[in-house]
This record gives C-alpha cells, sequence and structure tokens, in this order.
C-alpha cells in the first residue's frame, strides 16, 4: 500500500494508490498524522474520488511530522570513511548510533523546488537516505519487536549545507535550512516492503550518478536504531527517522562539489520511488 | 503579565496571572499554541474561573511546542571554558552560536517529577537557562527587530544525560530523555522584562547552590541568536529557545557529580520564577 499526501482541488488530501497511475483521494482536507495519532490507517470509501495521480500535486507525506526529523550520521561504513578523510581524522565506524535532527519544518515536498540563497549557504550537498515512518509509537522497545513499530518506508534528500554545519559545530543548524528535507513521494507500506535493508539507493545530480548502495550497508540496522532511540525516549505515531546516507556526498570529493541554481538531485531508493527537485535562486 | 498552562478540575487550562495568588483560568481546556498561531494572547473574560494559585497544578507553559526545543551550546564563557577543560581541548570561545535540539516530547512540567531509570542514564547533570519563547514567526530577522518576535521568558532545566550526550557524539540523545526538559512556571511577558540580560540565575541541587550567574555573561545575545536562527529557518510562534548554562555544571566538578533518585533540583531565574523537580526512580 502506499499513501500520500497531495494537493487536489486546492487542498491537501490524503491520497491511497490503488494501481497503475489511480489513486483514491479524501473527500476532504485530510491529514495522514491524525489517522497515525488514532492508531489506525486511511480507507477509501466509496465517495472518496479516484484520479490519476496528473491530478494531483504531491506533497511530503507528513508536511508537519510531530517533531523535528531524526537522523543517522555516519551510518554507511564508505560515508563514514569519506567524511573522516576530509577532516584528517582517524577512521572509525561510531561506537553509537549518531542521531541529530532536522527542523520539523525543513520538510519539503517530493518535486519541490529548494531555494538556494548565498546569503544563507554557499555549500548545499546531496544525501540520499531510507526514511523510516512510526506507525505505532512507544519506549524501550526491543529490537526484536522493532518492526512492529514501523508503518512503512519512504525516501528522504538530507540536504545539507556543510558550510552551516561545520561552522556551528553541532549538526542541527546546517540541516534545518527551510526547504532542505524534501520527502516521499509517498510512503510505501511495511507490508508491501519485503527487506528495507535489501534496496538499491541512489542520488544523481542532473542525471549523473553521485551515490550509489544498498540499505544492506547501513552500520546501525533500523531495529537497532529503533531500539537506541526508544530507550532514551518515546516514540509517537508520525516520527520520521532519517537511516544515513552512502559515500558519493559533494563535500568528500575531490574537488568539493555543491549545488547550483538550476541544478536537479533525484534521490531513488528501489521499489520505494523516487524524489526530484530543482535548485532555484531566492525571489527577488 | 504572567502565563500559564495549568491542570485545573482533571483538564489543561490557560492559566493567566492576576495579583497575588490569584490565576484566572479559561473556562475550557485551552491551548496557549492556539493562541499563538493566531496571533493573539488569552484575555481573560467574565466567565474565566478565579483561582488561587494552589487550586492548579502548573504544566509547561507550553506542554506541546510545534517542533523541537532549540539550545545554545557553550554559550556562557565560564562554562564553554570548564566543558572544555574536561576534554583537554584547547580553551576558546564558539565563533558561532552552536545548536542542538531536545525532543518536543522531553518538555515537562515545572514541578514534576523526573523519572531517572539507570539502564537509561546514569549521569544526569542539571543546566539552568534563561528560555526565550517565539511569539510572532519569521525568517530573516534582524538582530534590531528580534525582541518584536518575542512573546516571553521562561525557566528551563536543560537536564543532560552526559554519558548519552559523549556517547552518541552529537547532543541530540543525551538531551532527550523523557522529562528532561521542565519548564516554566509560566512564560513572562516581555513587557515585564525591563532586560533580560540583566538577570539573576541559579540552580540548587537539595538546596546547595551548583551554578549562579547573570543572563549578561551569554557569548552570544538573545537577538544575535534570533538572527542566526531565522537565517537558516523560518520561526514559528511556540519555538522555543534555551539560551545556555553558565558554569556549574555536574560532569565538570572534581570528581564529576550527578544527579541521584531524592535529589531536587531548583532552577531559578530572577523575577521569572522557580522550577522544582524531584529526581525519583521508575515506577517498578
Amino acid at each position: 500500500m502506499r499513501i500520500a499526501t497531495a494537493t487536489y482541488q486546492g487542498s491537501p488530501r490524503i491520497a491511497v494508490h490503488e494501481q497503475g497511475e489511480r489513486w483514491a483521494v479524501s473527500p476532504a482536507a485530510g491529514d495522514l498524522g491524525a489517522h497515525l495519532s488514532a492508531g489506525s490507517l486511511p480507507e477509501p470509501g466509496r465517495d472518496w474520488p479516484r484520479v490519476e495521480a496528473e491530478a494531483l500535486t504531491f506533497l511530503a507525506p507528513l508536511p508537519r511530522p510531530p517533531r523535528n526529523v531524526m537522523c543517522l550520521g555516519l551510518n554507511y561504513a564508505d560515508h563514514a570513511r569519506e567524511s573522516q578523510q576530509t577532516k584528517g581524522s582517524e577512521l572509525a565506524l561510531p561506537e553509537a548510533p549518531v542521531v541529530f535532527t532536522k527542523a520539523a519544518t525543513s520538510v519539503a515536498g517530493p518535486y519541490a523546488d529548494v531555494v538556494l540563497d548565498p546569503a544563507v549557504t554557499e555549500q548545499l550537498d546531496w544525501e540520499v537516505e531510507l526514511g523510516v515512518v512510526i506507525g505505532r509509537g512507544g519506549r524501550h522497545i526491543s529490537a526484536a519487536q522493532a518492526y512492529e513499530h514501523v508503518l512503512g518506508y519512504t525516501v528522504i534528500n538530507d540536504l545539507s549545507a556543510r558550510d552551516l554545519q561545520f561552522r556551528h559545530k553541532q549538526f542541527f543548524l546546517g540541516k534545518s535550512v527551510d526547504g532542505t528535507c524534501p520527502m516521499g513521494p509517498w510512503i510505501t507500506t511495511a507490508d508491501a516492503v519485503a527487506d528495507p535493508h535489501d534496496l538499491a539507493l541512489s542520488c544523481r545530480v542532473n542525471g549523473t550518478v553521485k551515490q550509489q548502495s544498498r540499505t544492506a550497508e547501513m552500520v546501525f540496522s533500523i531495529p537497532q536504531i529503533i531500539e537506541t532511540l526508544s530507550r532514551v525516549m518515546t516514540l509517537v505515531p508520525g516520527d520520521i527517522i532519517a537511516t544515513g546516507t552512502p559515500a558519493g556526498v559533494g563535500f568528500a570529493r575531490t574537488p568539493p562539489e555543491y549545488l547550483s541554481t538550476g541544478d536537479t538531485v533525484a534521490c531513488e531508493i528501489e521499489s520505494l520511488g523516487t524524489l526530484e527537485n530543482r535548485i532555484v535562486a531566492p525571489q527577488p
């Protein structure tokens, strides 16, 4: 099952995929978050209009999550290596998950334009990541039970302003520029994903492959991440976890590469879908 | 004007201070966040019951903020020094604000018990901080206009699980244990605070003074912080900024000191109020 949030006839609706290009959309403005809090999934009724995808403008599946997006740092070995090399630091995998957040307000649609304002950052970089969406909350969830709490999976581009990220030491500011968390195009529910650790993921900039790996390469697995997070805090329905990015980011290249106005970034995960975002200049 | 959220007759109400111990409480369950989003302040009507403080159970003024609490690290020179000394690193003030977040779900009441679970952390530490509550959102707010966006001020104890904070590298997890962001007891609106940079603040553990400083000692001022944050992201009504803590935290003491079950931590800021939280064992 694929669940999306999409604008239809001027208001955001819940959209549930039926087949081919056909989606059922909620008759009134809807909010997936409300369903998740109530512990239910949207069920298209006979009163739900059936429309073709081209009639929809896809938004992030959860346009305003209940708290900041939680993100794993250095969670692919090859990316940990390339990051450490640029800083001349010792090469080592993290001994415990490194977790930072992106402001809830940075979440953007799967095809939204991303504003690159040189007065804010001159080093905007890409990071394709598998997003895990929590359906059922809880505390002290064991790794063995972690998947019972997962609603589904989505694609995230953890766009990163490297100058801000490194200047401000903690990652939060460099990860929280407005619009720098494109997400979607939809949530694929867990029952439709045979193994979330057996998916190809890639990032292309203007058609050139920059990142290409598999989710099998994660250092800390999804169950380990959920166990770690929920030991500290109660997870809530609608929580989003970005599980880290593989090698190939711009700042670790020789010479470093960053996104420019006019570029298009495409982040794809096998069977989950593709984000495609254009980098644009600020409105004058 | 002091605005609180408090439980009265079984439901959370907006409470507005009148005089002495008397408060006006909203007749129905209320939410300060809804007022802030609408750009208004609650105005007690004739139908608001007038009650004594002892009839109220004060909660955090914004029990569930719209996104994670944003916190400044190393924003008092003496605390930056003591932190760096424990790590043997170079003594230097941060060149740019260091910002991390506490999960929105860590927010707790001003007099709430704080659960210390040794299976989660064995190094729970105190940090008294001036909290700034944003009333009017915005992007690219200049330092000169920053105060126009401040609704008011409150007291925050940025309780920190040092073992988690350092083991996981980025601060987020160590700062986000459930219940480790006591806040309140109320918001004192900006018009009632002559100068937020001229306030004494202190933290006492079981009556012994551990931290004692003045908000004049901040490295980055409130206007500078608001300018920095809003350059990166749109601030939203109800955003909470914890502006950093002065010297005297437990982990930097010789030998280090941490909180134990049965301890009481009191965080006080001149003219804003006092938090008082007891550290308790988990329910069996």
